[in-house]
């Protein structure tokens, strides 16, 4: 009998016990082996849940208990999270989560203390909710040198400029209509500034490249001056706005960065809508190969959860796999203002300035659009906007 | 030191060479070890390739080398890809293979000699080439009951079906320029009947289910009667049409089918095009993920073979996880008549017949056609079928 508590009887934490309770009888057949939910850590009393008696709500208990071997840690936000996970690592007790910002805030030394304690600290579902991407990354793609991945990994954002897009909503009307639905947070800033994504693709930068990036540090840019303009004129390109997460491990080093992009209708990214999320990586040897699914929710999320407690459970014989992680430097990191890809500059009034490098110009209303042929740099960008003063509205990288 | 040997020196055979040459170091820091590929066998000799030196004719030097304990069977066909598989996994070796004639006919057999001889028995490039699909649905939805599963699993098909829509090619002439960039084979029989498809279901079906389905007993319907009248019908309804494999595991049973399909705008297999793949997974936890990338080729399928090759070597201290497989018996398959879905029917002239069910009808020509509103069984299609005689063009059913 496997032992397992949760930490947290929110969203996630409530969709785990209802996984680990639907599917028992199937998990256990595949397994092989028993398990119980022993405690649920939470403030809170949930005295009409068929959980209530396993609710507790001091977490020295499921420390001090060597019973538990397996524990899932979904409270969100930093602490206790991280303190309460550490503690456990150390006390030799394997830990699953699925917290975006403990894992790229301190994976580094969570991984270390999994790997010095003979545990393992698995986080499937913090990037992507239920769509499996973290395993494939470490086991399926393990024959290739990962070279770029392209996310859209965050559902809140991408409902908005779904519906911005779709039905002519403004960027305002289409967060209060996501809020409604429960989509949005009422204070939105950690999905559509970024913040949520910045964290996502640092994550995925590091499995890619084992050096793990404060998500602080990127370029990260939200989605919250998009205009109802330039979303039509994306469309007058064939392109669609997606916030972009997007990493490349080149020869000169590790460039991570989130910002919303025009995306072009051959890249399999155009067509992820609402609040489903992608993850497109390129390879060496396999070219791209994309991921697709439910980013967020209650069931999807909590299904990955539970994959990572099935893995603790079946391989709990087996040395246990590390994964190695070390802070990025500066020296790993690459330069950003080199960082490359077209670009398109929106500008107000319907003539092309002067002095614009190459490419393809479109008019729309009182705006006009050019998306250059070439790839230009963020610093010749940065120079670019300089020069142009308020003739300039906008610019969008292009992927 | 892990000594490998490679079955076959064909087009994925020397792609797992230059895999696991090119990516050698990278691989080896991965997995804290060193390999060699000892062997490759063939009929053929390479004089001129960096290989020459161990290229082999005699099966029995490998299997007779005890230093080898990683075999990638790359042959294709059932003799003697199969006999050399079930004599190495008796010879206590681990066997990877791309081989999806031989996993979904002896499936059942060799997962179990694997088993009995305490060795694994992998295949993940047999289905959607380089996309991972084999290990996420085994290890990332293992906290999900799978419901169905549809996808499209030959490139070939994919790229003629493509050229058709796109480029207005009847199948003759899209097939032709197939076979000149090398797409399809000068027998094209195995994609373009449907048989190789039929293959890939029945692996993801029995990954699925646990019960391997004998894939020449399943309904398989190939792209060769597709005409562009009703490509161009497809597209007034905002369909395409593609060849999908599908199955589902419901209360009555396992079913299985390949045909082509009129895939809805909404689903998300709806714009993979030219030689790429999808499979598109529904859970009972996590409801939707697709997996999406190139479905064959050199280096995406040896990516695959390989990542199966790193697997091994990484957890061969390991207990095997094993593969159980049943062969599927008549108790365990749903009844065929009784699969319902939405359908397409297609006729002959510009007016719907009389008696058909309630739904959308659209003209194109002399021809129209009508999509159900509701799902009808392949029995109540059948029935129409018979009934409408001449009137009848063809009958598609709906994704």
């Amino acid at each position: 009998m496997i032992n397992i508590a949760l930490l947290g009887f929110g969203v996630v934490g409530s969709g785990t016990a209802e996984v680990l309770t639907e599917n028992k009888a199937l998990i256990e057949r595949r397994l092989g082996c028993e398990y119980n939910i022993k405690y649920i850590l939470d403030l809170r009393e949930f005295p009409n849940s068929p959980f209530a008696d396993v609710i507790v709500h001091d977490f020295d208990t499921i420390l001090n208990d060597k019973e538990v071997t397996v524990v899932a840690e979904m409270m969100g936000g930093s602490h206790p999270a991280y303190d309460f996970t550490k503690a456990c690592l150390l006390a030799g007790k394997n830990v699953v989560t699925s917290n975006k910002e403990v894992v790229s805030t301190f994976g580094v030394e969570l991984c270390r203390l999994a790997r010095e304690n003979g545990v393992r600290y698995l986080f499937e579902a913090s990037v992507g909710g239920g769509i499996p991407i973290i395993r494939p990354l470490i086991n399926d793609l393990s024959s290739n040198k990962i070279n770029k991945i392209s996310g859209i990994l965050n559902g809140t954002t991408n409902y908005i400029l779904t519906s911005m897009r779709d039905n002519g909503a403004s960027f305002a009307d289409a967060l209060k209509t996501a809020q409604q639905l429960g989509y949005a947070e009422a204070n939105p800033s950690a999905d559509v500034d970024g913040i949520d994504a910045a964290r996502k693709i640092v994550i995925l930068a590091a499995l890619a490249s084992g050096k793990l990036i404060d998500p602080k540090t990127i370029y990260t840019e939200g989605i919250t001056k998009i205009t109802l303009e330039e979303t039509a004129l994306a469309q007058l390109f064939g392109y669609t706005i997606k916030l972009i997460g997007h990493t490349e491990i080149g020869e000169n080093g590790l460039v991570a960065m989130v910002s919303p992009r025009m995306v072009t209708s051959s890249n399999p990214l155009c067509r992820i809508d609402d609040v489903f999320n992608g993850v497109l990586v390129d390879a060496n040897m396999v070219g791209e190969v994309m991921f697709y699914g439910p980013g967020a929710g209650k069931l999807p999320t909590a299904s990955a959860v539970v994959a990572d407690i099935i893995d603790i459970i079946a391989n709990r014989d087996a040395d246990p796999k590390p994964i190695v992680w070390e802070q990025a430097e500066c020296g790993d990191l690459g330069d950003f203002s080199e960082y490359a890809c077209r670009r398109m500059f929106i500008f107000n009034g319907t003539d092309i300035p002067a002095g614009m490098p190459e490419g393809t110009a479109k008019v729309h209303g009182s705006m006009c659009a050019l998306v250059t042929a070439e790839a230009i740099s963020e610093k010749q960008t940065a120079e670019l906007v300089k020069t142009l003063g308020d003739k300039l509205a906008s610019v969008y990288r292009v992927l």
